[in-house]
């Protein structure tokens, strides 16, 4: 059975999923008429009720009035009514689509990406994303949280792209401008747990687990009592996305800590959920992992005992090349460091595949077998740089050129590439954590979590308030294109970017010498300088060319 | 690193994974003297101390005394030292294993197996066994317990084998009579939690996990920080009672409830050892599993993406027969009930293998495509006994007719049969749950969590108190094995054992008519009538014998 509503003629058929609930009633806001619902299966409750679209609506819970827990709308926020909202518009027919091997994914936060922070003010910048050669746009968590001001990660609707950037048609929009311009639309969604305020799922049902303990929220219920209807309530999230959004992939938070003990990981079957979508849509469709456990087989084929996804997020190769030009060795970057910790993650992929974690207490990873495309690399992303107490980039903490080096070896690297909004014009201001609540008591909580969370890497004291304004305004992006710098960067990266689709293969070798790191693929060689001194380096193959000098920190390519 | 001690010349080095612990001692018990442990890589302590087998030891960590979380046997239960055990008396060398498709299993309890409760009584028993036919016996858990009685499902020295059952060379001793009659032994192990009382490890480090709830007590730590070393404490723990004990292998208590996100699933490590060990030692190890998840993966092998599992228990086809045959259906025989779930059973294996289960609510299990004699099958076993609240067997139940019944479809299906100690011979004594402890508050917390769960079955009111000594006395065997009705019993169970070991294979068909079940093996036609009628049937191939008619409640075999 669907969670929500369908429509049927010029009724919708609402259904929801509420086993603990015994009198379930809709209410229809404008005249306050209630319709009651009837016992279905499997503890559904359903009715057909006569709301067009646009027509605003609450549940009435054995009394308790609370939005749609499949709410396609929130246009109030959390605590107001559920609207309805239908996709009928047909817009963009065929678009083009990539493979992961010419993938270049940009993430970006519609609230800050912006002065506006909406969709359709976002929409005004994909000259920007064509111009560098960007085909990817990964959109952080759009779903339904508490306040206005939110990363995305404390989704309570997760059917309701958040009121704050816009209204649906323009989110709708805004995806049928980038696919028009060939670029690809991901969007990040959280699957592992519920936002902690605003969450009225566990009123009507077993929505969460009794067995698996969620650090940041409630932990979906996918294999207890009452599984079955929260499996489907994320499946049918799944396509949702997909088919009413035509999103081009779902890149999903977390998933090391998605806990499921049923016969077929939920994790599997929404990989087998995206196959049949694929095949039913005829179009391709990404699964992204953000996988912590450094297991080869989230990307695996479902055949060969794995979970099938695309590609998995690789924070050992971010960790490598970032803790060696910043020196940083506190919380997680104590098991990095090393100079041959980025050559050694260039060859195998991962750095922890099998080996001893300090920071982990214990071993971490596999072998990974797959090609590197499956890995999605970055020299930022909004947990990188947020989840710092000052929210620095690459640029703010070792300066333009090693930043761009930085830059250099993700773009350059046999991973699939993925930028950090800003980055490519060399963007200073920070990307802070940030929400907004008139919980004063969730507020302190939350700051205080994160201070608590920042001993680990010595930064005591004062961090920015995540509920100020100031953390969210100061988080938006600048658009400093056209300064001299701003237009070198982009220059570079547009040069980098170029560079890759002409030259990475999936064949390739790794060396190194004094510091610089020699990449070759089939069509060329790639030498990266890690080196404070300029070096003397020998192109190709061995003694086939004369030496030639590299300067400190810089890239140099010579076709094969 | 190993945890526990190895012997070294006349010195033992001792081991203990303690890193939440700054000054470890061992302090020998005779004489007061403290022998300082020494940091060791990962967390561990290690010493070289002069402790002869039969001397007795504490820890003391950080000035609190306790015993070894290793330690082979504590004579003097979970307060008392820990003895050092030196398993070097050679014994049997050779005997013979089976495969599964020749296995006949009996459960027993080694402290109401026989009135004394000890190996050594046990021992004397091993003629009743091979004169049954019965080549397999399966140990309730040894590991030492709080209090001296205890089913051993309350574990919390798991490598100590209970010093109420007598002392290891005992064990020693019971095991190799055991095998100089040709019967394997099965150890029944508990990884998914440890006991409630008496529990240190937690004091010593991460021992248990923080992400997983289980209901009986911690869950280990498989897969956070610091859990290489309790995989290590669980994987040396399989080949400690393997090699040391020369156990034929091992049933892993509630497989479903250990929860593991690590990369490879501990269950999975648990069978990689086996294998392993199979390989090393030259004999057949069994690996069994209790999972009522009703997985098949559990059985699949590794390479298919399995748990590598050799057999798992099959509860479905328990509940079918034992609900039909006794109307019950309460708590989770509301799940049975219908005639024709023993038929599905016995055709697919799992009863549930997909479909919804009410009483889970949810939907539950796989389709089952493996050889049947993957799953073990009982009429009765400690669980389907000892947790009702009067601890009944089916013979007090539903009468010495339909029990016999029961018997015979289970030591007559293409499962593998495992029948409960006394079965053979009619024990009508109840096998009650026991436990023994001094903490009254803790007796009583046991008492009226065991009342509230039989509210399901609507047993309310007064049930025999876990804690007496009457509820431990009463579940011991009588071995009233020479009046009529116990011959009568045993003449029943060893004709239904040789024509098990004679007829039944692994091609079968099976079909029903008249509340008759018929199941046809390549050698033979099984008849087994759950009809309160005298019903006709039609032998062989059809048209191909004369009718036959058969009795109410009875068996009837006919070779093809």
């Amino acid at each position: 059975m669907n969670h929500g509503y369908e429509f049927v003629d010029d009724e919708v058929v609402m259904n929801v999923w509420a086993p603990k609930i015994k009198d379930m009633m809709v209410l229809r806001v404008k005249d306050g008429v209630k319709f009651p619902m009837n016992g279905s299966s499997g503890g559904f409750k359903s009715a057909n009720v006569r709301l067009p679209p646009g027509e605003r609506y609450y549940f009435l819970a054995d009394g308790q009035r609370i939005p749609d827990p499949a709410s396609r709308f929130q246009p109030d926020g959390i605590s107001g009514p559920s609207e309805i909202i239908k996709n009928d518009y047909e817009g963009v027919k065929k678009w083009k689509t990539y493979d992961l091997k010419d993938a270049i994914i940009e993430e970006i936060h519609i609230g800050t990406f912006t002065k506006e922070g909406t969709y359709e003010s976002a929409e005004k910048m994909v000259d920007h994303f064509v111009n560098l050669g960007i085909n990817h746009i990964e959109l952080m968590p759009l779903n339904q949280t508490y306040g206005t001001r939110n990363w995305g990660y404390d989704g309570v609707f997760i059917f309701a792209p958040s009121y704050s950037y816009g209204r649906p048609e323009n989110l709708r929009r805004f995806i049928d401008t980038l696919h028009e311009n060939n670029i690809n639309v991901i969007l990040d969604v959280v699957y592992n747990h519920i936002g902690p305020f605003g969450n009225i799922l566990g009123i009507l049902g077993d929505y969460f687990s009794k067995s698996y303990i969620n650090p940041w929220g409630q932990a979906l219920n996918f294999d207890g009592p009452g599984s079955d209807a929260v499996r489907s309530f994320i499946l049918q999230n799944v396509k949702y996305w997909i088919e009413e959004y035509k999103f081009d992939g779902l890149r999903i938070d977390a998933t090391h800590a998605i806990f499921d003990s049923s016969p077929v990981h939920i994790l599997k079957e929404i990989s087998t959920t995206i196959k049949s979508l694929e095949h039913k849509l005829g179009r391709k469709i990404k699964l992204i992992a953000e996988d912590d456990k450094n297991d080869s087989a989230i990307v695996d084929r479902l055949e060969d005992c794995g979970y099938g996804f695309d590609a998995s997020w690789n924070g050992d190769f971010h960790h490598s090349v970032h803790s060696y030009l910043t020196s940083e060795n506190r919380g997680y970057y104590e098991d990095y460091g090393n100079f041959t910790d980025i050559i050694d993650c260039l060859k195998n992929g991962y750095l922890y595949n099998g080996k001893y974690s300090k920071y982990l207490r214990k071993t971490r990873g596999t072998v990974f077998a797959g090609s590197r495309r499956k890995l999605v690399v970055f020299d930022s992303n909004h947990d990188q740089v947020g989840n710092r107490a000052f929210g620095e980039r690459p640029v703010s903490l070792v300066g333009d050129l090693k930043a761009r080096l930085f830059a250099a070896i993700v773009l350059l690297s046999p991973f699939t590439p993925m930028l950090f909004m800003g980055e490519e014009y060399g963007e200073t201001n920070p990307f802070l954590f940030f929400i907004q609540t008139e919980d004063n008591e969730f507020a302190n909580i939350v700051r205080n979590g994160r201070m608590n969370e920042f001993k680990d890497f010595s930064w005591n004291g004062n961090i920015p308030d995540p509920s100020s304004i100031e953390s969210f305004d100061k988080s938006k992006l600048s658009w400093k294109l056209t300064d001299n710098r701003g237009k070198q960067f982009i220059e570079f990266y547009k040069k980098m970017i170029n560079l890759r689709k002409r030259i990475v293969s999936d064949k390739y070798s790794v060396s190194s010498e004094n510091n610089v790191i020699r990449i070759d693929y089939e069509k060329a060689s790639v030498y990266i300088s890690f080196s404070d001194k300029q070096q003397i380096i020998k192109q190709g193959p061995k003694g086939t060319r004369d030496e030639t000098a590299i300067d400190p920190f810089s890239i140099l390519v010579q076709d094969t």
